[in-house]
């Protein structure tokens, strides 16, 4: 079975989860603590090489501050529960805004926690505009440099190509995920909101990745 | 009903069309021009104010030559074809590579056709670097401005924000079809390959996203 490098994961269907039971909005992320666990553990036994979960934008901040202080904390606490297994973990987002969580900084060079292995990355205070604007403000390095290695120069410089993406929550859109590494990527839609994950809906991606022909534009 | 302002349009599977029918691959191009006119003409009555058609990218001129003129030759009589319409046709790609076509060249500025009206792009020898790579050439203008407003720098920066991409041939990935106003679109995926184009795909698609919740990050 041809098995991806890199896994893209958009944990969607928090908020629709709650409001499906009866609950506020902000009641569903608190849910997607221990799917997140269990994804990374069955990557790591699978030997995918590196996970990159989508946590939260710079434009999902403009929500209601109740929702915003629900998903960062749910954030923290993914990256502090993360940060107990075996990984190469990295938090990547913009650091220089308000909305990053002061307790992700040590995050943000990555690090080898327990026995390493899997590179785990985790977007925090993350925004398309923001990955790609160091193409911009860092031009001096880059002038006399390849052009079109255009991935080294942006924010997200230590993310690789992503292979796979898997969204769950049923919508068919990237929404702003790692524009660049995103462009080959193959990308499978789960209808279940993230609260609801099972390990079948990793298993079935796996599966239909395993029917796609990769050609990367050739 | 919800009409999405802009539609980008992946006409993939003219190869596999042909390998079906017994034919060699590059047969299948000529047969995605009637569907590109089709699609066109129901837009434009459906009252779609933009449309983005994926021609070929320089990837894809990597490809056996035979192949290359045989898209090369689609893309220039798809043009030929669309310049007959009402439109405000604009041909978008890298001209300073001996694989754009000269044919096309008058048409890299976008020009009212006919009694003008819908918008109508064309990619062609397009490809996602060279698009970001003008935020690189072209930091003199850009340092001094808005870097949130990264669409403005590209080098298809006539070309607007896509809200639903429908691809035809069953692949479920992008393949660098522009990045930067691809980040919210709605992807829709038909299984047919593009040669065998229906308009109930469209009317299909256009149901689809009718009911999609856009949310642009917020």
């Amino acid at each position: 079975m041809r098995i991806p490098n890199h896994i893209g994961v958009i944990p969607d269907g928090n908020r629709r989860w709650s409001l499906a039971r009866g609950l506020s909005k902000e009641n569903g992320y608190d849910k997607g603590l221990d799917p997140g666990v269990q994804l990374f553990r069955l990557c790591q036994e699978i030997g995918i090489k590196e996970l990159t979960y989508y946590g939260f934008t710079m434009d999902n901040t403009k929500r209601p501050s109740i929702q915003t202080k629900a998903f960062t904390d749910a954030c923290i606490r993914a990256v502090e529960l993360l940060s107990k297994e075996d990984a190469s973990l990295l938090v990547v987002g913009n650091t220089e805004s308000q909305m990053f969580p002061k307790e992700l900084i040590p995050y943000t060079e990555r690090k080898n926690i327990g026995k390493g292995g899997i590179k785990v990355n985790f977007l925090v205070n993350y925004g398309w505009d923001w990955d790609l604007s160091r193409l911009i403000s860092d031009t001096k390095n880059i002038k006399n440099s390849l052009k079109s290695n255009i991935l080294c120069y942006l924010n997200s410089y230590d993310i690789s190509r992503v292979d796979l993406i898997i969204r769950w929550g049923g919508m068919r859109r990237l929404s702003g995920f790692l524009p660049v590494q995103s462009i080959y990527s193959d990308f499978y839609v789960v209808d279940d909101y993230w609260p609801d994950f099972k390990p079948e809906h990793l298993f079935n991606a796996l599966m239909w990745y395993d029917k796609q022909d990769i050609t990367l534009g050739g």
